[in-house]
């Protein structure tokens, strides 16, 4: 059997069943960063992202949006479990005939998201290779008490979602801001049940969310907020590199929320959580209910 | 100008040039790991490696050396540091015709290291690319009063190796074992001044000591282990990938180290450190001086 028959989830459920963890971690593979003891109060966070020529980017976009790209995939991460990033290191791998020039500004574009973001760049590894290839490894903290996993939702809870979704392919995957202060504001102010970035793509996402939550949901297709960039609608809840957090609460803490949203950046409320044996269906415009296979996309 | 004209290592000092760590970063770029505040006796160690197919491995070696590989050349840079290492993120590029039993190969070979060192596998990125990519993200920690930089050389110290070196390109870069036990035997009984593993040459990693430290040197060809299986001395002394240990300490300690060595593990003096603008010097067989310009394998 070749990988492209398995497939990247698959795979990824392959690895994850060999693993045995020890005390010393809290979650390891299966969320959007592992979870490590730290301190008394906080955990560490850890994750990678690897990006890859041809495949998340091509060299025209040129070095600053990928080396922009690279740091913010992985900010996102640390968002979407509540945590604050703080430091990082880039494995790059660049062809030796690669104007210097190309380098420099993969590197500003990555020292302008770390300066934003205020993450420390502490080291990293520089190879030769035939494509260009950003690995990023970063690591953050996240008060005990303010975790949020992708586990923990819970039946009757309200589904919500930051800014637009669709248009990556279109160019938004490059230009996109990892939702950081959103994600906080969130964890300090509101009790998150669960939460995830969108990378793999909307109903990919919160499959992994309904997935590991044990949980069914049924979202709106009026409700779900598409960017005018995007293709269509399906293309914008299946294609992933939004970056976008989804995230699920109680009613009460709904409600709470949309009262005090402070940021411009959008907020919608595109469904509910469900028990598991409902699975998980969109309502389209028209009042058809349409039953939904969990499936975004998928590098193999 | 491409970055084969400027070269490794400048390109590495060329990054570092633009980086201003925070208040809670002791060390980043210029050692073999980056060191990060931590608890209140220990600090925490961070390191990232990333292998390529055709350039650290060949696809016919096999999945399980490669995997093996990966891990233990990252443990090794813990190890020089005087830490132990604690959990790993995996990044794994790989082309999505590759057979399943390969990749699961690879992941065997990941996990025998993580065992055998008490380390945890805590998560990854998986994505489908033309050649095989293997990065780590390690983490470890160390005791403060234990940490080991490259910059601790004192004038007057002897020069110590563990094991043998060269042949690396004749299959030794494989199947090498991290010297972790004797580095922390080192760390915790003796007061070591600098260390750093081989990874780049013997000549580049002791003129990466010597650089960072301010100091010259003088080593004798009597004194270096080579390797059987290494082409010849030169090349066993430029190669790289031997993952051995070298490092600094006092005549005092040296004495007292070589008296109650325990390992069966190969330890030898191979020379000592001297005022800088003596520069670097090799002492032949023969009694012949000769200058070396530290310089070894560099991937541009």
């Amino acid at each position: 059997m070749i990988l492209k028959d398995l497939g990247e989830f698959r795979l990824i459920d392959r690895i994850a069943r060999h693993i045995k963890l020890s005390s010393r971690s809290i979650k390891g593979i299966g969320d959007d960063t592992a979870v490590l003891r730290y301190t008394e109060k906080k955990y560490l966070l850890f994750t990678c992202d690897m990006l890859i020529e041809g495949r998340h980017f091509l060299r025209t976009s040129g070095g600053y949006l990928i080396g922009k790209k690279s740091l913010s995939a992985s900010i996102s991460d640390i968002a979407a479990m509540g945590g604050e990033p703080r430091f990082f290191l880039v494995s790059l791998g660049v062809p030796a005939s690669l104007n210097l020039k190309y380098v420099d500004c993969i590197y500003r574009g990555i020292r302008d998201v770390a300066k934003k973001f205020n993450v420390d760049l502490v080291g990293g590894d520089t190879v030769s290779s035939g494509n260009i290839i950003v690995n990023i490894a970063l690591l953050g903290e996240v008060e005990k008490n303010k975790l949020v996993l992708r586990s923990g939702a819970k039946e009757g809870d309200e589904i919500f979602i930051t800014g637009f979704i669709g248009g990556a392919a279109e160019g938004r995957h490059l230009t996109f801001s990892p939702r950081l202060k959103e994600a906080r504001y969130l964890a300090r102010n509101f009790k998150i049940h669960s939460m995830i970035d969108v990378s793999d793509g909307l109903v990919a996402d919160l499959g992994h969310i309904l997935g590991s939550s044990k949980l069914g949901a049924v979202i709106y297709e009026r409700d779900i907020p598409i960017s005018k960039s995007a293709k269509n609608f399906k293309s914008a809840i299946k294609e992933g590199e939004d970056f976008e957090l989804v995230f699920t609460m109680s009613r009460g803490e709904g409600k709470r929320l949309t009262a005090s949203w402070p940021f411009s950046t959008r907020l919608s409320k595109i469904g509910e959580v469900c028990r598991r044996r409902k699975g998980m269906s969109l309502v389209r415009k028209n009042g058809k209910k349409e039953s939904m296979i969990p499936g975004g996309y998928t590098h193999f």
